[in-house]
């Protein structure tokens, strides 16, 4: 099924290289944090602790405001090439994963996302005139916004000749939602010992990773249609949408569970459950089923757990911190939506740190450095 | 000055090709109408009015909530050169640009601006290597928040390698705002016969017009550095920042000034006098002065003064309809801020149509179709 022995691949190697990265985020963040001195004048307030969280929260009096944009990323380089090999267009499920990319993310700040932007930048206007591809991309923006209940606003599609490269597009996703009531903010503050982490199943690479997804197509003998499954190609595979996950927030907060944080298990893997600045231990006593893919690029990639969890959902898309009363129901509540989870784990007083037991796997605090 | 006896340039002959983008945009306004319905089940409606405005808003109760992402475009293209030109960064004045395309687009429907964020997404992350660039995006990008008085939320800086062309980079911007209170909303409705068009004053070319401005550097044979006006090089003067126009809009509520209509003057020109829905004769009579930059094109190009004002804004970046009694005192409020601007033109009844009267143009209701 897979071919043997392969030469291990790090994500530098596959071409991302964050040392060079960094240094303009921390100028852009400092930056950045001066300007919350601006929203009194208008009689708002900065949510300070949302400051390097997934979304930006305000205060605007009634509720808060939270706003994000993401950006896909290289996944379209995949659905190019699969458009190339099988005929078919993916754009739908590509929609889907950029819609997800910016709502997964809004969520996690207890907001109900309101209003969606699209961002569709192409190598030219020639893009727009592969009717079915075109297609594809609204329905599926349509749809994810159906998903989700929220209202695509509008957006831009420039054609960018000489900033995108003929034949491809830049898409992201802006959305802006409301924490309503404001109880339902989910920074971090009631995060607790005790609490219980509950898992939220991913549909496969989502849209992280891609970079050395598509690296290792590169020396596979059958590329994109190596089989992954018996019937499933890498490439399909690869391409399967990112599982949107606000249908689920927005049950649980119907139901009655008050989550007391939330991660969207996108870049740095697992490392993602560090994420709040608080000090606690994280331990995870039962991991879920790794999807076919991305066992197969772990094999393929020669990573060990550490790497692969540690870059990888490995199969968790999701993570929502709730008290431990609450995990059983927040599980039902999200496979009652079609969206597999699991009770995986629970917050302990000790230093920052995240044990995932069934692999023997342990990350510092000091492994996540997103701040 | 300038090399003589051009041949006639097109918008079209410049690269940018709007019959295939169109129907896509159709599709997509269409597929977009449709999600408004979700709205409701959040306690929020939709403001019809704002479909095919430059922002979409949304009630939310004590007020409405406006957002929108805008793209640079190419201007990124100008500075690049002009700094293999000059040795010097013009990232700074780019960053201002890519804020000015959301906010002025943001104000147009009377909300104040409060969050930011930024979308840079690079060829390779060597685009951020280069530290002077990469700061003064960062400076230029807080100095315009610092302007506008909005708080810079966070953002994005992906590399794209293979979707974005190596040494690029795609800068865009989405805002947030509020209608605050909710008799600012300025989508028209008070629109009426009578009413004053007021100007306010472009830096230059701003960030429209930028493919065929970057055509005619071509077959320049001195091309930017070519003189518009004595000691003014070409690129130089295109690459004058963007005017951010929500310092005015601000002033004008705080003066008690209603603004009863706005438009942003970006692509087609003056034709954006005609974009509110309602059927009604637009009459200048009298128009400011050409910024040397846009003559230069203007002349270049050898457009007539019908495609010169249907494409490029002419010195009028922003169009404030009010009272026919508040428009010295919208004119003064801008003058103070150090911002130009002119009682132009009046709102007359009678079918939908714009009169340049100065220049003898005149742009029929169907010359601008963007619904």
């Amino acid at each position: 099924m897979t071919t043997p022995t392969p030469t291990p691949l790090s994500y530098e190697q596959a071409g991302v290289q964050y040392d060079l990265i960094d240094p303009l985020k921390v100028a852009a963040q400092r930056a950045a944090a001066a300007t919350a001195a601006h929203l009194p004048a208008h009689g708002f307030a900065e949510v300070a602790a949302s400051r390097g969280e997934s979304a930006y929260v305000v205060d605007v009096g009634p509720f808060y405001m939270a706003s994000i944009v993401e950006c896909l990323g290289t996944k379209t380089l995949v659905a190019d090439e699969m458009q190339r090999l099988t005929g078919r267009s993916y754009f739908a499920g590509i929609a889907q994963d950029t819609i997800a990319m910016a709502v997964n993310d809004l969520i996690t700040v207890g907001a109900t996302p309101l209003v969606v932007q699209a961002y569709w930048a192409a190598g030219g206007s020639d893009w727009f005139s592969d009717g079915d591809r075109a297609q594809a991309l609204v329905a599926g923006w349509k749809a994810a916004c159906d998903v989700c209940g929220v209202a695509w606003g509008g957006g831009e599609t420039p054609a960018l000749a000489g900033i995108v490269e003929a034949g491809r597009i830049d898409l992201a996703a802006s959305c802006t939602g409301l924490v309503n009531p404001k109880a339902r903010l989910s920074l971090g503050d009631e995060l607790a010992a005790g609490d219980a982490i509950v898992l939220l199943a991913s549909s496969g690479i989502h849209a992280n990773g891609l970079s050395l997804a598509r690296k290792l197509a590169e020396r596979l003998p059958q590329g994109y249609l190596t089989e992954v499954a018996p019937g499933l190609g890498y490439g399909e595979a690869l391409l399967a949408p990112t599982t949107l996950y606000s249908p689920v927030t927005e049950a649980l907060w119907q139901a009655g569970v008050k989550v007391h944080y939330a991660a969207n298990i996108t870049g740095h893997g697992w490392r993602k459950l560090l994420r709040h600045p608080k000090p606690f231990t994280y331990r995870i006593h039962s991991v879920p089923p790794v999807p076919p893919v991305l066992a197969f690029i772990q094999q393929q990639a020669g990573h060990d757990a550490e790497e692969a969890y540690g870059t990888l959902n490995m199969g968790a898309g999701f993570a929502l911190f709730v008290r431990a009363e609450d995990a059983e129901r927040t599980a039902a509540v999200a496979c009652g939506l079609g969206v597999d989870a699991w009770v995986a784990g629970r917050v302990e007083s000790g230093p920052k740190q995240l044990f995932i037991e069934p692999l023997g796997v342990h990350f510092s605090g000091e492994s996540l450095a997103l701040r």
